[in-house]
């Protein structure tokens, strides 16, 4: 804009000091409406700013704004030490589409979907479960809702969205907000028997995400996996992406049969379990066979992930405490080969997504840089709000009142079906969880089913499902904790209809030890 | 616990009903004590519940928790239809390291972490930014904290605490919650010229989680994918994650040179770029580059991801229109080829962990499932606080204001910056943004200038490490935001200080075409 000779002849540009858009632009508007209509030549040379300026008895900023939009959109070209001209291509010249629709006439049919990456491939093949999940009957995985103690968590919810201190709103520490770390270090040493201190916690968004970032440091493609069979959805779809190459290992009334596992794939890399309460069935890994596992696990230079998703909720006796626990180098500076794995959606809700990981020592600093180039941190006002409900003790009060609220609603749950389904199909207590397994004769289709039921408005989840193998078992998984009573009874009343049309013949309750009755 | 046959001798075992500890946990930790001390003798047989029930006064029930917890723990064993046996095996005989120490004396040095996988070595060996991040002088990437509308934000935030609908509590969509995924296409259409419908919309935790999102999709290890040189730190850690071979690609006044691109890897799957605001650098990619960007990624069916970090920021004109309106396939049924990234960290505070995607149609769904298994859906009730708080117009307005104040804040620094250090550092007003960039001669170790500077209290960024290449230049981001006018002047007199002793030689500023200054 140095060159002061004259330009195109605008024509009329007037604007309207009292219009409500600002004056730039309303300068902005007209010069472009100029070049669209063909006032304004392709090519041509705009007068100066100052000119303009003058002209419009403006400010040499208000037309310096326009004139600079107009070129940052490509309708005005500027050349340095020049002047500035009108672009000979327009933006308006490139509205017309650049590819082929999906599907146009005349053309190939184009897959609906274009290349994606290998692991996007692996994990689109993998089966999801449903999103999102309504509360009810029977829900697998929601918690009682209706019981949260709204009015506690929200002195805490709100205490910090009230001018927070800044370090808050920051970018916070990958591993998570100290005081909660803190807090979940203390809880996980007193009440799962976890060695950890609070400097390998890493607070996460989920068990999910704290298995996709175990496995991605730790797996490449290839490299040879357990799974329990039937096993976590979410686990498979994790490692999958990573590339493992997943061996299904079974399980019966002592957990994982690790005597199977080494037989099958003596050279994984990782197992995952879910030791406390096996997802689904409910067994627990007997101390023999943790012991066999760590043993197996050391002699193989080998990784367990411990998912103790939902060891908070046993209502009979203590929960047990958790393999980490057992695997003595866990702690105080030594190597352990357990990652132990927990959250807090099944105890709190589950859309508050947070959970924790405490890897040994020597994992906490890759998975941290890695958390760092995945998502940085989690949401640290939410991190405050949990720190400060549970230091308050009503962490810990909500799940005693949840662990007898539950056997509740599992007794509600085993009534309504015996006393709906009796002799058709026998059910039996488990003394911890969020839902029962009812086993069904393998040839019968649970997704089936599972559809009949969900045309009735009660959702459940077919156990076939949870099966890698091809040999899988058919039943149900009915969610108890999220539905009251009178859900409960309505929920198994429609159940019991669509089994009385021609389902529900030889039905059998899942296998259980006697001790677990 | 059938047979009644008499079992061991117990010795004493006696219960204090008055002692706050549940009976069942009394019990437990007798028999315990019994087991360790040998006065039941491993391999002996237990008594029958209802015997030592009799015995002690006590509920059956109480025993029986007892006795399951014992042997849930491995110091009993229940032998189904016999009776409960004291273990062989003790928990206690595993207390003993099963792995040395790191550093052991007389072993060999262990490498102090184990092998990791090699997606897992690639993010550990990249550079990452330095966390928590303190606002202040001169933090880059950090808002106006102490400008946020905090009773506003509180009165979205508290909204949702106080016994919320179930619906936000339970499972959400994997894409995020409805309503704030409606005001984010608005937004985005109005006020960035994205063309994109709700159902594209996908909420992600961060940019960072859109880039390893895209990353994960879409590149297989060996992809070459291009980036800008200089260029953001996270897209080169989470690219290299996914095992993209990156291709650094200068950038210049025009943005990113898209002809050195072609030149140096015309095969490139995908190309990552800021293009309403080159990050660091601040340049602004012409609409003649944005053509060429996309002809040549039509050419040779390529992807672009464009971030569009703090595109709101541009206090001079309106922001540009997104490269993503370019694309004409974009919306509507069509293909597109741009994948649009942006964020709530920069407008609203870092910490919140809200930020969006918009993908080509056929992308949303491979997208959410792989979302599935990563981390499944970010927190439903801050997207609910959010999606009231735009809804009400409150961030449009803190948009507005944040303009004002961020080019009150960036001329408050390049006053100081002249005032103090003029003569010695030249520094150009950028009409965008957060930071300004100083240039060094290239033989000024910035480094060590921001370590100098940071020992003085004065966080900075160094212009070298945004280099993936060995041709690097040295400079200085120095973030204007989130320091106050007092910060900003006594930030500027301490850099002066560093600078006066011995640094400073033949600074000179980043270059910048005329129309940007």
């Amino acid at each position: 804009m140095k060159n002061n000779a004259p330009g195109a002849l605008l024509g009329p540009l007037t604007v309207d000091p009292g219009e409500r858009m600002p004056l730039y632009r309303q300068v902005y508007r007209r010069i472009r409406e100029l070049v669209l209509d063909g006032s304004l030549s392709r090519g041509s040379r705009l007068p100066s700013t100052r000119t303009l300026a003058a002209d419009l008895g403006l400010s040499r900023n208000t037309v310096l704004a326009a004139v600079e939009q107009l070129t940052f959109e490509g309708y005005l070209i500027s050349r340095v030490g020049d002047g500035t001209y009108v672009a000979a291509v327009l933006p308006e010249d490139l509205e017309k589409p650049r590819w082929p629709r999906t599907g146009d006439a005349g053309g190939e049919p184009q897959p609906s979907i274009r290349q994606l990456s290998r692991a996007g491939e692996r994990l689109r093949s993998n089966p999801v479960g449903r999103d999102p999940i309504a509360p009810g009957a029977f829900a697998v995985g929601i918690p009682a809702l209706d019981r949260f103690p709204w009015p506690i968590w929200n002195r805490s919810w709100s205490r910090f969205g009230r001018d927070p201190e800044r370090r808050l709103l920051s970018y916070g520490e990958a591993a998570g907000y100290r005081p909660l770390r803190r807090e979940i270090a203390a809880y996980l040493n007193a009440a799962r028997g976890v060695r950890c201190d609070p400097e390998q916690v890493i607070v996460v968004s989920s068990s999910q995400q704290a298995i996709d970032l175990v496995a991605r440091a730790l797996i490449d493609p290839g490299d040879p996996v357990w799974i329990e069979e039937p096993g976590y959805l979410g686990a498979r779809g994790a490692l999958t992406a990573a590339g493992a190459e997943l061996t299904p290992v079974p399980v019966d009334d002592d957990g994982l049969v690790v005597a199977a596992g080494a037989a099958a794939r003596p050279g994984a890399r990782l197992v995952y379990v879910t030791p406390s309460h096996q997802y689904p069935l409910g067994s627990v890994l007997s101390l023999e066979r943790r012991l066999e596992l760590l043993d197996w696990a050391s002699e193989h230079d080998a990784w367990i992930l411990e998912d103790d998703y939902d060891s908070e909720l046993r209502f009979v006796g203590q929960p047990l405490a958790a393999l980490q626990g057992l695997d003595r180098a866990g702690g105080g500076g030594d190597r352990g080969r357990v990652i132990y794995a927990g959250t807090f959606t099944k105890v709190m809700y589950p859309s508050l997504r947070l959970a924790y990981l405490v890897p040994p020592d020597d994992l906490v600093e890759p998975l941290l840089k890695i958390r760092c180039f995945v998502d940085r941190h989690s949401p640290t006002l939410p991190q405050a709000a949990l720190a400060d409900f549970m230091a308050g003790g009503h962490f810990s009060a909500h799940i005693r009142r949840m662990r007898s609220l539950y056997r509740e609603r599992q007794e509600c749950l085993l009534e309504a079906l015996h006393r709906h389904l009796a002799g058709r199909l026998l059910s039996r207590p488990d003394p911890a969880g969020m839902h029962l397994v009812v086993e069904l004769p393998d040839t019968d289709d649970d997704i089936a089913l599972r559809d009949q039921c969900a045309a009735r408005g009660v959702q459940l989840s077919s156990l076939s499902r949870y099966y890698l193998g091809s040999k899988k078992k058919s039943g149900l998984l009915l969610g108890y904790a999220s539905p009251d009573r009178r859900q409960i009874e309505e929920g198994v009343e429609r159940l019991a209809a669509v089994l009385g049309q021609g389902w529900g013949e030889g039905l059998k309750p899942p296998q259980r030890a006697e001790t677990r009755s």
